[in-house]
């Protein structure tokens, strides 16, 4: 399928426009004024197209082409309109614009297709402005109950019930995908894996499961002078060997996992002070559960020797686990096929960032297709995306929903 | 020399009685309503004792008992009454209620000296109230001018001239201590070195210098789940390196070196960002200017081929320097002769610490005592001595006095 790549410019470039800060970046929060605006935007043109709209209490819309099937389950593609503070230009509006052209670009052509097509964009995917992220999707797996939801707060106290209110997107429970022949979700990589191999396609298998940990080493805070380095129980030694240790232990372990210490501190936090404790944050990722486990058992188990051995002590408190997501098969195979149909490099890969597909595929037949982020940057105004990796990227959405139509999934 | 334990006990238990905090610490800061009280006992007890009492214009008191020789210059016994916030019972106190007590003891006994003879009481050598510390002993020699001391100003914007005025101890330029034939300072250890070793005396050779570093280490930013470990720059990995590779280098320098990192953080501090700055701090210590300038060399080699290996780049700034100060050789000797004479167990030992000996001994022939500081605590109220080593260590400061009144330093 070939798109029509000047329209799909036009309409990137007029919502990207919205809301843009000094140096260059997005500023879509959800269910902002600019959230809104965007929001207008896409229903304007799913209209235009001759697609029914409907929202749902989550504040997420979906667009629906009719297929020829009344029977057969819908096919929907989607992603996210909100952004990071001084976000990128692609990272979910993406997936949001690639899904609506493809659809069309499939209706235009004049193919035929038996299920009902739908695009989706789902409320608050950031979770920067209403944490946690992934807000309405999650509602939709039924991993958060929408009154919860409601509850959350942004940094200045308001309500996400009252905002949806506010911009007029709150709509009905009934509206909620909760059933689908399958979803697809196009993203670019936010990583930079396919950018330095020169490849313009993942084929995503999967999403990288987390295990978040809060580590707390305790030593014996002590004068900086007049205490010798043999008598001493620093709690940030211990730290600094821990971190070094676990990170060498996950490179060992192999890809995917990956290893993460965002936050560190010391405390009493004074230069001339001993640490007599660290709290540092771990965030693990691998791609299958058993894996997992057996990561995060070596990780604690390294701090827990390293701290013996070094007259410290630690606690260790598990602060988030979000199970790994195996994508389904036939959607999978699917997008390889199409991508080599079409001449595409392309690659397995496994998404280490959180998405709304992960949340969905506990439900509905889940995929995802990867175009490159230049240098891997993401969440940044220098975020971006060859245009030519962007239309085939759209392209190959086109084709998978079409292959995706005549599979049993 | 045989001290009046009675005395010097009920006198120091009367001042710690002026401001404890509910955890038994003592809260004497510098040119508080408690300083004053304490400071009024002391001169009341220099007064009853027939000493002269005169006040410096940087607060600091000295009781002078006359001696036989008007040509001679005098000698100097003494340390500060100000606290830590919830410091302890005898860290400084300890050596001004010495000297106080062994001068009576010399007076008592009828023993005749040339020298006159005086105790001095340091103001604000805490550094807790008015940063930095030493404030009086550093004007003194020099490092600091008194207008730029007087405009110290403590968290509440409290300035320090206004403070000595408010008190009634603000004196006279021409009182202070510039020229004497020496200066002892009797002081706890702070440190666990003694008490480890079972020992009594402490005869202190000298003082570590100090090098403090600020270290920013500068890596790149990235998500934690789609950037692979193989594309990370870490600069908390490359810093948590370092910390483990400069502690090992400190330790293999050989004692007395000492390397404190107190204060780290990471950028942006979120748990699921690969760190892209960290910085953290460095406290150097050692007992010559070279061995010192060595180290430092070392440490920062160290740092910067650790950021090399792993992606990073580090600055490094020095924000504080103080050389190591060696005492009077004859000061010392002294302090060695009339330990053993008296049978003490004793050790040379070099502090760890700052005091106000390490600033005298730049103008004054200067020497010090320790007593043990049971496990080593210090600032805080489990500090602790044994009474017995508070009374040898004032019965040993007469001994010492009477030495060097004999002695040309």
């Amino acid at each position: 399928m070939r798109i029509n790549e000047e329209r799909l410019k036009e309409r990137m470039e007029r919502i990207n426009s919205i809301a843009v800060t000094e140096e260059d970046g997005m500023m879509r929060l959800a269910l902002s004024d600019a959230d809104k605006e965007a929001r207008d935007l896409l229903v304007s043109w799913m209209e235009e197209a001759g697609m029914s709209v409907r929202v749902d209490d989550m504040g997420t819309i979906y667009g629906v082409m009719k297929g020829r099937d009344e029977k057969a389950l819908p096919i929907c593609v989607g992603s996210h309109m909100d952004t990071q503070p001084n976000g990128g230009r692609y990272d979910g509006f993406f997936g949001v614009m690639a899904g609506l052209e493809a659809i069309l670009t499939i209706k235009e052509s004049g193919a035929e297709f038996d299920s009902d097509l739908m695009v989706a964009d789902w409320t608050n995917e950031e979770g920067a402005r209403f944490v946690p992220p992934m807000l309405a999707s999650g509602t939709n797996a039924g991993q958060f109950t929408a009154q919860w939801v409601y509850d959350r707060q942004d940094t200045e106290g308001i309500r996400y019930e009252d905002e949806l209110k506010r911009i007029g997107y709150k709509g009905d429970k009934e509206n909620r995908l909760t059933k689908a022949k399958a979803y697809l979700e196009p993203h670019i990589e936010q990583g930079p894996v396919l950018d330095a191999k020169g490849i313009s396609c993942g084929i995503v298998t999967g999403a990288l499961g987390i295990t978040g940990l809060d580590v707390t080493i305790s030593g014996e805070a002590n004068h900086a002078g007049t205490t010798p380095m043999s008598h001493r129980k620093d709690a940030l030694v211990a730290a600094a060997e821990a971190i070094s240790r676990i990170r060498k232990n996950c490179i060992d372990f192999g890809e995917p996992a990956v290893i993460t210490n965002g936050i560190i501190n010391a405390q009493p936090a004074s230069k001339n002070i001993v640490p007599g404790s660290v709290y540092f944050s771990i965030d693990l990722r691998y791609h299958t559960d058993e894996g997992m486990a057996e990561l995060e058992k070596q990780t604690k188990d390294i701090i827990h020797k390293t701290c013996a051995e070094l007259g410290t002590t630690a606690e260790i408190e598990q602060y988030w686990r979000a199970k790994p997501a195996i994508f389904n098969e036939t959607i999978v195979r699917c997008v390889e096929e199409a991508a080599a149909e079409k001449g595409l490099s392309a690659m397995k890969i496994i998404s280490g960032a959180g998405h709304d597909a992960v949340f969905i595929n506990e439900i509905i037949p889940t995929g995802m297709i990867f175009v490159p982020s230049i240098k891997g940057m993401s969440h940044c105004p220098q975020e971006d995306t060859k245009w030519e990796d962007l239309v085939s990227g759209a392209e190959l959405t086109a084709d998978v929903l079409l292959k995706l139509d005549k599979e049993t999934v």
